[in-house]
C-alpha cells in the first residue's frame, strides 16, 4: 500500500518496550529437556516478589493472551462487563465461553453482571482506577478480573497483592521488558483460581527461554527502575512532538500515548508513507495511538514525518 | 539419596530424543515483538506438511501437554475411556473437567463411553495400533482422541491426515525433535475444535523460539529420516544391554524401552547409584522404563552398571 516508504518499516502500532531487557538466554541445554517444575517455581517466586505477593497465589501461563482466554472457563459468572473501550481480547474471550457480555464506558453505566473486566492502567487511553476503588467492586455476587497487563509502569495502581478468588489479576511480562516473542504472563488469584490455572496447563506452562529471562528480569529491581524512568523521559519527548504536530493528546500510559485528531486517516497514511505503522481504531476513527521510537534513527524519521505535516 | 553418584546425573527417565535438531535459535528481535501470525502459520504450514495434513486441519500449542489438557472442555463427552497403562495427564485432565473416567487394559474390557483416548504408539509399552483399527472406533456416540507424542518414530501409524471434530490427534515437537523445553504441539482436527483450540491460546499460541525451531526443523525430512534410524539403531544396542543384564523387554518406541524385572527396585537404586536416573512406576512395581543414552560416556555408564548386575 505504500510503495515508497523507507525501509525497515518502524512498528510504532504496538505498546511493547522498544528497550528490552537483554539478559543470557537459556542454554541449548535447557531447550532440550522438559523444564523442571523447580525452575517454573524459581520463576514464579521471582515474579511473585517483583509483584508483592504471595508465590502461592501466582501461577505462570504462555502469555497473559491465553490467561485471559482462560478466565471465563474458571468462573461461573454467566455475564460479565467490560470497561470499554479497551483491548478487545477480554470481549471475545468472554463471547467465546458463551456468556452475557456487556460494554459499558464507565463504572455508573454498567448494568449489573457478576463479572467485572478492568483493564488498570487501561489500553489505549491510560485510565486509572485507584486500587481501593478496585477492591471495592468486588461484592458476594460479583467478581473482578484486573487486568495489569501495563501495570509495571504504574505499580502503585496494582491490587496483586489483594488478589482473591474473586479479585483476579492478569500480569504481563512481555510489555514492559520489552519481550513479548518470549510469551509469559502471570495469574495471581487465590487457591480455587490458581488450581484451575495449573490444571489448564498441566507440569510445564512455559518455555525454557521465559523461564531463564523472566526469572533473572524480575529481579532486576535496578533495570525496572531506570526503564520506568527512561519511558516517562520518552514518552514527555513523544506528546512534545505530537502536540507540535496539532494531535490531541487523549492519555496513555509511558509505554504508548493516545491523540485525537479530525484527520487521523490522512495522518496515519502520511506516517505510513515515511515507513512510520501507528494503530488506528476501526471504532474510533478519530483516534491514533503511537508507540516509543526505540532508537533516534526512529525518533528522527517521527520527527520529520509530524513536523512536514499534513497540509 | 545418592550422595556418591557420579555426577552429572545421566537422565534415562524420560522418552526426549538426546540427540536434538540443532538449527539456528530465534533472533532477539524475534523475541522483542509479538509473533506475527504469519510466522505462526508457516510454523503450522510446515508441521501440516511433515504430518501429511491440510494446514486448516490444525493449531499449534505451547505444548501438547497444553492440549491434552484443553480436549476435555472442548468435548461435551460426559465419559471417556483411557486405555492404559498409559500417560497419567490424560486421566488427570478428564478428571479437572468433572467427567467420568473409564480405565481399561484393552478395548474389549472398555465399557460403553463418549471419549476413547488412545496414545498411540503408547508410552510406556509401546502398544501399535493400526490406523484402521482406530478410525473404525469412531461412531457417532463416541470421539476419539489419539495422542501421536511419539508418533514421529512410526509415521505409518498415524491417523492424523484422516482427524476430524470426532477423530482428534495430538502431536508433540519436543520429544523427537528432542526440543522439548520449546513447548510447541499441534491439535489436528476438524474446523470446530481447530476453532476452539484458537479461541482458547489466541493470536500469539507459541513462542518466537518455537517458530524458529519448528518451522524449520519440521521441513527437514533428511534430518527427520536419519533420525528415525539413528534412534533405531541405539535402540538395538540399548536391547542387548539390558536383555544381557537380565531385564526382560516388554516393548517401547525407538524412544524409550519398557522392561520388567522382579528386582525393580534393586535395579533402579542400583543404576542410581551410578547417576543413571531411569522412570519406575508406582503402580507397576517390576517396570522401570529406559530412555536412549545421547553419549557414548552415557553409554558407558550405563553398560559398566548393567553388566556389573545387583547380585
Amino acid at each position: 500500500m505504500f510503495p515508497n516508504a523507507p525501509l525497515p518499516w518502524i512498528d510504532l502500532s504496538t505498546g511493547i518496550n522498544p528497550h528490552a531487557w537483554e539478559g543470557k538466554r537459556a542454554d541449548f541445554a535447557a531447550l532440550q529437556r522438559l523444564p523442571d517444575p523447580e525452575e517454573t517455581a524459581r520463576l514464579e517466586a521471582a515474579a511473585a516478589a517483583s509483584f508483592g505477593v504471595d508465590p502461592d497465589c501466582l501461577a505462570a501461563i504462555p502469555g497473559a493472551e491465553s490467561g485471559l482466554r482462560l478466565l471465563p472457563r474458571l468462573t461461573d459468572a454467566p455475564s460479565v462487563g467490560i470497561l470499554s473501550p479497551t483491548y478487545g481480547g477480554h470481549a471475545e474471550a468472554w463471547h467465546a465461553a458463551e456468556r452475557t457480555v456487556h460494554i459499558a464506558a464507565s463504572l455508573g453505566a454498567m448494568p449489573d453482571v457478576s463479572a467485572l473486566v478492568i483493564v488498570n492502567p487501561n489500553n489505549p487511553d491510560g485510565r486509572q482506577i485507584r486500587p481501593d476503588t478496585l477492591t471495592g467492586l468486588v461484592t458476594e455476587s460479583r467478581l473482578l478480573i484486573v487486568d495489569e497487563s501495563f501495570g509495571e509502569v504504574t505499580p502503585e495502581l496494582s491490587v496483586a497483592a489483594q488478589a482473591h478468588d474473586r479479585l483476579i489479576v492478569l500480569r504481563s511480562f512481555g510489555k514492559f521488558f520489552g519481550l513479548a516473542g518470549v510469551r509469559l504472563g502471570f495469574i495471581v488469584a487465590g487457591p480455587g483460581i490458581i488450581a484451575g490455572v495449573r490444571a489448564a496447563f498441566g507440569d510445564w506452562p512455559v518455555s525454557a527461554e521465559a523461564i531463564a529471562a523472566g526469572t533473572k528480569a524480575y529481579a532486576d529491581m535496578h533495570w525496572a527502575e531506570n526503564t520506568r524512568a527512561r519511558l516517562q523521559a520518552d514518552c514527555l519527548r513523544l506528546d512534545a512532538m505530537l502536540e507540535k504536530a496539532g494531535l490531541e493528546l487523549l492519555g496513555g500510559t509511558s509505554l504508548f500515548r493516545l491523540t485525537a485528531t479530525p484527520h487521523a486517516a490522512t495522518w496515519f497514511a502520511h506516517l505510513a508513507r515515511h515507513g512510520l505503522l501507528i494503530r488506528p481504531f476501526a471504532q474510533q476513527p478519530d483516534w491514533l495511538r503511537f508507540g516509543l521510537p526505540g532508537n533516534e534513527a526512529a525518533w528522527s524519521r517521527l520527527q520529520t514525518a509530524l513536523e512536514q505535516g499534513i497540509a
